[in-house]
């Protein structure tokens, strides 16, 4: 069953089990540990392999070398009513970005439109998992994260900013808070599919060309990257993947200017910077951690939730009904695949790459759990 | 003077005068008139030519042809202490989002962070203006902006959504309100550079690869447009400056998912969808209208305003200080260079292209106003 080239099937709640199991044992909490295994299985469910299980045994190891801190003081200050900083203590980026989401929903219900920082945490995961919990709430959730220097800036030698991604979820129906479970229980993904309210508009998109694990994946494949997608060290822009050490901003000034701005929108603003740091004299500045700011909009303050939802509705269908360049390919909205790919693992089971599954084996072993079940 | 084809330097001041005075010709009121000559010379001050005072004749136009309302009755609703829609009843851009920036600043003062809809206005001209007046306010400033569909959306045929921009300020020093004004009354710029307060940074930029201008640019030099940045009507991508009627997205699916998002949180969030309208059958969907929301963070609320003021200078100056790719050229970020360039216009007066400078004669003509005094 591992030895194959075939991926394994788990079921999502099983795999939800299973992961949350595993980082208990790495000292998390029961709460923290399946609060932090459901943001890794959303994005395995979805496709986002490079957000999903895999991130488990990563997750086990940066707990066991203290960069994050499974019993974190979480702490939120606030002077006004609209925003609020929540001091992540070198928490799972899943438990802190979680709660910050739920505060800003609460707050935004009172005052329209609310921000929550989130000050020092480790690895987020996937941000539009976090977004998409505001647009469950039903508003528009933004959110901004910043991370450790991987990417070039334009006119600078050398890694400068992050891939620091966006995130923007936009609810497009009333019911799409229960639809990835629905469909769980449904037999037919194809039946499901037809039933499906219309899932959120959710865009998470790093301000990179490309993504760092696309480098990884060139260079082991040995396929030339695309032009002006990746630079060498010295931040020359290569298609050599044997060369290129990291990817270049999107669109060049914009790319590199979105990322250093949302360097500002988060660590700056929460009073933890990371890019003066990085680039400091002190080695400390190099040590792994993030910072994220998310807002929600709530639409019954611009004008009424339903007339927003319905209006949305017909924004999107309105785009898919525009001519597709193929039409067999069709036209799709941000997020809507992904929402898609979620109901069919739903169904059918999230599969895991061999590799993964042997890496979560052998955590399993050394941690005495239970392997989960497969079909 | 005007036959020649060396630009005509014109004071910012003597500029803002006249646009001014032609603008309340058009039928604005000498407010309202004053506003939105100020947003113009504030981008051809800065150099954005595209957005400068060559939008005064189009805008008596827009006002000729009732596209634009000369008196609007704007008003204001809002049910929650942060967030509030202006009904811009068609108002010229600059005199909605002037109001509604302002009415961010003083709602997030009181909230942390606040948002404020515009609801059908007309061109807003550069929206960098509009966070940057947040900045001036200490406060972290984010605009979006959605117009008519203009741009390529992946995967579809023709044009789908709009180059719709996005705009982040973030002040980087407490005397940055008055900088440009003080070096208008300095006798070097270069003196005056040496003694400037850091500006804000300021990204403004659009979801498209390249903008318009730059297809039309082309067409007349006859240069093939970079690979990937035009298609033609039906959406195939072209180098070719003769086939090109609009720009593809920035990064492909990023921007193209960015310009959606940015229509649902504008025209859709205030109650006046473009895109559906837009692509429906009723040829009133066509006419030209724009919506925007704007959003003020108070770092006040986040931990501090003179502390975040400080770490976004030494941000600002950590990356100056990068190893540059040229360093006769340096790094930069986004909104310094064209801060220079404010500085030296404020010194030495704004250039006006002869072909502009023959149309607002023309129009000065037309209305009876005076041409301004040149040096």
């Amino acid at each position: 069953m591992t030895a194959s080239s075939t991926p394994t099937r788990v079921s999502a709640a099983a795999l939800r089990t299973f992961a949350a199991a595993l980082l208990e044992k790495g000292g998390l909490s029961a709460e923290h540990a399946a609060t932090t295994a459901a943001v890794f299985v959303w994005a395995a469910q979805r496709g986002i392999e490079s957000h999903g299980i895999a991130r488990v045994p990563a997750y086990l190891d940066l707990l066991d070398k203290g960069v994050a801190n499974p019993t974190p003081d979480l702490r939120l200050t606030s002077s006004a009513p609209a925003a609020a900083v929540l001091d992540a203590d070198r928490a799972p980026g899943p438990v802190a970005m979680t709660a910050a989401a739920a505060e800003a929903v609460a707050r935004a219900r009172a005052c329209g439109i609310a921000s929550v920082g989130v000050r020092e945490t480790v690895h987020t995961g996937a941000i539009g998992y976090y977004v998409a919990k505001i647009a469950e709430a039903g508003m528009v959730g933004l959110g901004f994260v910043a991370g450790m220097p991987n990417m070039g800036y334009t006119g600078v030698k050398g890694p400068a900013v992050a891939t620091s991604p966006l995130a923007i979820a936009v609810p497009a129906s009333t019911e799409q808070a229960s639809a990835e479970q629905a469909s769980a229980e449904q037999a037919s993904a194809e039946q499901a599919s037809a039933e499906q309210p219309r899932p959120p508009l959710l865009l998470d998109m790093a301000t990179a060309t490309i993504a760092l694990g696309k480098i990884r994946q060139a260079r082991s494949s040995g396929t030339p990257l695309p032009e002006g997608a990746a630079a060498t060290a010295d931040g020359t822009p290569t298609t050599d993947p044997e060369q290129a050490v990291m990817p270049l901003p999107l669109g060049g000034a914009k790319g590199s200017g979105m990322s250093l701005a949302f360097e500002l929108l988060t660590s700056v603003l929460v009073g933890a910077p990371i890019f003066a740091a990085y680039h400091s004299a002190d080695p400390a500045g190099r040590k792994h951690r993030q910072n994220a700011l998310l807002i929600a909009l709530d639409p019954a303050a611009f004008g009424g939730a339903d007339r927003f939802l319905a209006d949305v509705g017909t924004t999107l269908g309105t785009l898919k009904a525009l001519p597709a360049t193929d039409e067999a390919a069709g036209v799709h909205y941000p997020g809507e695949r992904s929402a898609a790919t979620a109901r069919e693992r739903g169904a059918h089971g999230i599969p895991v790459a061999p590799k993964v599954w042997r890496q979560l084996a052998e955590a399993a072993a050394r941690q005495g759990v239970a392997l989960p079940a497969t079909p």
